[in-house]
């Protein structure tokens, strides 16, 4: 498919990649305590209800409704005190007719009680003795058994992946390990005769590499695993080499192209030749990044993102991270993280591309202020000094200043 | 200070643990590419420009500006093409007057050249010839040396959490490696009779350790490093003992309480005892988490949290993360990303006290909608299913339905 012929819209080029995609990454067991941020790929099943016992939600005494009905303040019920409930014990007493025995938050409701009185809604004149100020229906303050998960209930979904609150979840039901997608394997790939590794001293007309980095710290932020496979010289052989070696070895192969148009060509030529159907998309419409390519090659899929960093990244977050989301069984993609903010001035953009403007958050009497950061080079360091980014639709010409804008965050 | 006796603000209680919070982790020197996440201790500066070099902004001929004045789609000016640049080196031509030489985006623009042309601009009909069909002035599409970054210029501040655009930045000067805050260690102790490992089987009134595994993993999202040293028994001796040690080994101690109130008192005396000047703060008016306990013992964070896995999480976020962020140094605390949605139903709430009420995110054709989560018993599982949490501020007597609020994502 010859370059730009046609361009496709950012997301009718995922859907199309996606469409292609139909492998997942295996599933492994590990520890529950090491899982956050995984993905699971199987729903957690609870093997008892919680709680497990009935349980006071207040500090109070464990009454019998019955003796409670019709107490008032000015008219208390007066129980006799026949004990106190231990922590993390059954209690050895029994609440009997005209009884109550102390109790606190997280204690297990004892024999003959189905009630407890919250201590504000009492006093205690004699010793030995509770006056109850309050009227109280059976269950008032208990948790019943199975009442927050009963048994067999499915506590965590397939495919979630785990925050703080579910690994909190798995411990609860004693789930110390559990089962997740592997992280994807992305082999990253670098080309461009002028680009050098960072450790080396630059010389005329070279520029170290800096999207192996940036992409690898991108691909470990949203579960992936980069895998960097050095600067390939530009020659179709070496290119080809290298890249079907990091396609036998990783689920993903990224190959960010050098800033030539002859060396994205040469993505291109590559992507065909690793496997069918090769490459699916030439050139998105989407600025940075119109010279993207997304290929499955023998059922992994290779992408080529442009040389520009600023570019390299942005297409990275459009298409990588969502193919990476895929290999994981995500069924509920994150919500991406945004801010709202008021744009500071014009922005104009061509009408039917997609544009992603980096910007850098400010705040003033007004609110929010989103600043564009333009560089003109539009190197990397453009990208270091913007907080976000926001995008400007294929259907306007632009945004105006003081419009409201969802700031990206990245 | 007896607890609840005078009730702080969150925003007001961390005002005052941070203004005795003197101290900062110590400095490190990691690899660049292991350090997106960590956060600098001393600003990067550039050691040499960027570029390095003239550079092509686009693919086109490397000119003399003057050679191309007064051209036109019907007046061109013709070149003589003497070559080509080649990328990653220096070119062996020098252009002259009516010259030009074939250039790539990235490459170094030639001796006697101060402009280039796009090939869109051009034509080419004769071999050797190329007819330039647009005027350019001096410096048209080339990126002067240190036109991004001069030498010596701050690229990265100090107190900067790195992102994968910093990465790349990095590298982009040569800098393999950079300094940056230790990770914070943060001591947890479980405590509460009735709490349990999660590894063992569970008896009648028993639950088990929820809090120190769901706050490990929020502290290492946040960049700390969570140090258990499991379920101290409900006594002053033991629970001082371990917290002592504790306080020893890390940065910030964290105390979750079990859910009764003698062992939430029983925290506050722990950290009265661990050092001066103990207790800060106790009692914080927010729901859920009013149990709270700021602390400095001899020059370390102590914090108290409430028992409920729902307050222990909220609580940690709203002081523990605060914390960790303050001891690395974080100079512009991190954009908390958020999500505005409509809310789906009335909540009320109580005038004076800030609440945090979880939410889950849905959409429909009027736009995203977040539907309060409630649970009687407030466990763990009301956080597994919501996707955030609204803030109702304290001089609110609520939130009315249809009022677009701010979730904030976790």
């Amino acid at each position: 498919m010859p370059e730009f012929l046609e361009l496709l819209p950012p997301l009718k080029a995922l859907e199309q990649l996606l469409e292609n995609l139909d492998y997942r990454t295996a599933a492994e067991t590990i520890m529950s305590a090491d899982a956050v941020g995984r993905v699971t790929t199987a729903p957690v099943i609870a093997p008892h209800p919680l709680p497990s016992f009935p349980r006071s939600t207040v500090d109070g005494y464990a009454v019998r409704a019955v003796d409670t009905h019709g107490a008032s303040e000015s008219l208390p019920a007066y129980l006799a005190l026949i004990g106190e409930i231990p922590m993390g014990a059954p209690a050895k007493l029994t609440v009997g007719s005209g009884q109550c025995a102390l109790i606190h938050t997280g204690g297990m409701l004892p024999q003959g009680a189905n009630a407890v009185v919250m201590v504000e809604y009492t006093q205690s004149v004699r010793e030995g003795e509770v006056e109850v100020l309050h009227a109280l229906a059976a269950g008032d303050n208990v948790l019943k058994v199975g009442e927050d998960i009963t048994t067999g209930a499915v506590v965590i979904p397939e495919g979630v992946k785990l925050r703080p609150a579910e690994i909190g979840g798995l411990m609860a039901i004693g789930k110390t390990d559990v089962v997740v997608a592997k992280k994807p394997l992305v082999g990253i790939i670098s080309s461009g005769d002028e680009v050098i590794a960072p450790e080396e001293d630059i010389g005329p007309g070279q520029v170290r590499d800096v999207n192996a980095y940036s992409l690898s710290a991108l691909i470990e932020q949203v579960g992936g695993i980069p895998v960097r496979y050095g600067i390939a010289a530009d020659s179709l052989e070496t290119m080809y080499t290298t890249c079907l070696q990091a396609l036998n070895e990783n689920d993903i192969v990224v190959i960010t192209a050098g800033s030539s148009a002859s060396t994205r060509d040469l993505t291109a030529d590559v992507i065909n030749r690793l496997g069918e159907p090769g490459v699916l998309v030439h050139g998105v419409n989407v600025r940075p990044g119109k010279p993207t390519i997304l290929g499955m090659c023998n059922g992994k899929t290779a992408i080529g993102l442009p040389g520009n960093p600023v570019s390299a990244l942005v297409i990275a977050s459009l298409f990588v991270v969502p193919v990476i989301h895929t290999l994981l069984g995500l069924v509920s993609k994150p919500q991406q993280a945004s801010i709202s903010a008021v744009l500071s001035i014009n922005l104009s953009s061509q009408a039917g591309r997609e544009d992603w403007v980096p910007v850098k958050l400010s705040s003033d009497d007004q609110g929010r202020l989103a600043e564009p950061v333009f560089g003109k080079s539009n190197l990397i360091f453009t990208l270091t000094r913007a907080d976000g980014l926001v995008c400007i639709p294929a259907d306007a010409n632009g945004l105006a200043a003081a419009t409201l804008v969802e700031v990206f965050l990245f």
